[in-house]
């Protein structure tokens, strides 16, 4: 049994130290900052390779040992069959009830798989989604799936939407969100054949659903939660990453052209900084792995310390707030309403329990 | 016949004059500019409606007779069922000899649809193609299909993939371009099951093939022609386009916060002028529909004038510069290595002329 070392009482974040590109340093750096911020964390990977760091970094944060790490690029078969890698170890105290959410900058898809593996699904829910805030005019928006799923079935999107809608219900705040299925074109008949699909389906369920959406409207704020494949959603985050990164270069270059800029871009470096803030992924921290029965966060690859240090505080808000149990119970909510009930069943192959 | 009105000599741009958000007035103003410019244009569209404007204009550019236009959401089989439409009749212009190119900001998949039943496909090709350029921080970076094909075959992805590859090399004067597919994830295994095929057939043509590129790469500059299905295209574009206009909402709001920052605003206006005009779709005009044995091109429905003239700029330069007939020739082209010219008569279904 871990004991807990901050201040957030029982709950423990697990944190893989062994998994992203700059492991175990900036993991390591990461996860003392969430403790000095009172998160109980424990490290989970090989001593060998971690105590000294921490050493060096004079923390004696608790470490469990782990046999391997898994790498960035190896293919999520072999990974899945690594018994003792960081990621498992890790799981698996959240599946004995020795933490309560874990956080991991490592390969996404072997992630995803261990998630599943280890703790299965939510009831109606075929396929885990990754879901990930980007934000827009009036606010983050969240947006699934945006990698987990190359391809879907209509199905799924229907999953996708229900599940995202519950969670930012549950971890935002915002009553009865607006949901939207990203497409090329707002009319009904545009999109794949997917899409169209579970256009058709969601106008019929009661949620919030106000139809497609294009790109554009995403960064308007137009909807709350924002439903696709995994490989549309990949590309939409990925493009506006880059767009910001080219942006701001072209900025940088712009202000140091001659004096008068310097000086005036001196002055805007607060603005500069107040913009870049709310379009930095390092803010965010990471994405939850949605539809699995237990907390699991992931880090981008390339994150420094302070992205892990706020993944570690959202894992801990989403485990104070018991965010699987409540869409779980959302999801098997019986409204009253037996027809919306009926719908939703059929929509999600819930049984009848 | 129509005498040329502009000093581009004998050749003339038929511009739908009903087609686009604006139309008549702002297609008008544009079409006269660009005539102002040197452009010999002919105005295709109902006279009455037309007639009017023009005149309000003082302007005396020719007017070819159409009997209706195409409305925005009108369903393209509807559409090209109209014989004496204004793009239909534009269209017409080109296949007589009588203009050179089209100019619309009408309905897409119309235009789409007209300038394949009017003037059929280049050899090799199965379906035409939306090209567009997006600003990169190498220069812009031409991505295809932007929306013409929702779904697409692994073969109409590498069709793009040579069609985008000749149309940058002749356009832009760009040898053996760099060439990617866009994917959500650098390695060969990564990508729907059509991105994954065209890959390996790419790899296997003597293009300039990078492999498979994310979204943020794209805007890198890391190619010089990112193919795509047309439903990535859009998101990839359209998502741009939305986040581009949130950065400049932003940096609007945050230069107005205080007196300082307004000053400093007002000496930076050139700077953001200079950027916003780069990523500005208006400066590009509208995209060309590739593969097609003719040039249209697209502009947004949203267009104003500048757009318009824009787009009548770049339909002049292509008549120009005969680029269908010289993609053809490149399709055709014997190199002198049979081994080359096999794979590539075997990847595009070309016949062994």
């Amino acid at each position: 049994v871990i004991s807990p070392n901050g201040a957030s009482g029982t709950r423990v974040i697990a944190v893989d130290a062994m998994g992203g590109d700059h492991a175990p340093l900036e993991i390591l750096k990461g996860a003392i900052e969430a403790n000095a911020r009172g998160v109980s964390v424990v490290l989970v990977g090989q001593p060998r390779v971690i105590a000294p760091v921490l050493e060096q970094l004079n923390s004696r944060l608790p470490i469990v040992e782990a046999e391997a790490a898994i790498a960035m690029d190896e293919p999520v078969g072999l990974a899945l069959r690594r018994e003792r890698s960081s990621l498992r170890v890790a799981a698996g105290l959240v599946s004995s009830g020795d933490a309560h959410a874990v956080v991991s900058a490592g390969n996404s898809a072997a992630i995803m798989g261990i998630a599943y593996q280890a703790w299965k699904m939510l009831p109606g829910i075929d396929r885990p989604a990754f879901g990930g805030f980007l934000p827009a005019r009036t606010g983050p928006v969240f947006v699934l799936d945006i990698g987990a799923n190359t391809t879907v079935k209509p199905s799924h999107l229907v999953q996708f939407a229900v599940m995202g809608s519950v969670y930012v219900q549950l971890s935002q705040g915002t009553e009865n969100p607006r949901l939207a299925l990203l497409s090329n074109g707002t009319e009904d008949s545009k999109g794949t054949k997917e899409v169209k699909q579970a256009n058709e389906t969601l106008r019929k369920l009661d949620l919030n659903f106000l139809g497609n959406v294009e790109g554009n409207q995403v960064f308007e704020g137009i909807a709350d939660v924002i439903v696709c494949d995994g490989f549309s959603g990949n590309i939409l985050l990925k493009g506006a990453e880059g767009v910001v990164n080219e942006i701001f270069d072209m900025l940088r270059t712009e202000l140091t052209k001659d004096l008068m800029s310097k000086v005036a871009g001196a002055a805007l470096t607060p603005a500069f900084t107040r913009i870049k803030r709310r379009v930095d992924y390092e803010e965010y921290g990471g994405v939850p792995v949605l539809g699995v029965n237990e907390i699991m966060i992931n880090c981008h690859g390339k994150s420094h310390a302070k992205a892990i240090t706020n993944a570690i505080l959202l894992a801990d808000r989403m485990a104070k707030e018991r965010l699987p149990q409540r869409i779980r119970e959302a999801l098997l909510e019986d409204t009253g309403d037996a027809s919306r009930r009926r719908r939703l069943v059929r929509a999600l192959h819930l049984s009848h329990e």
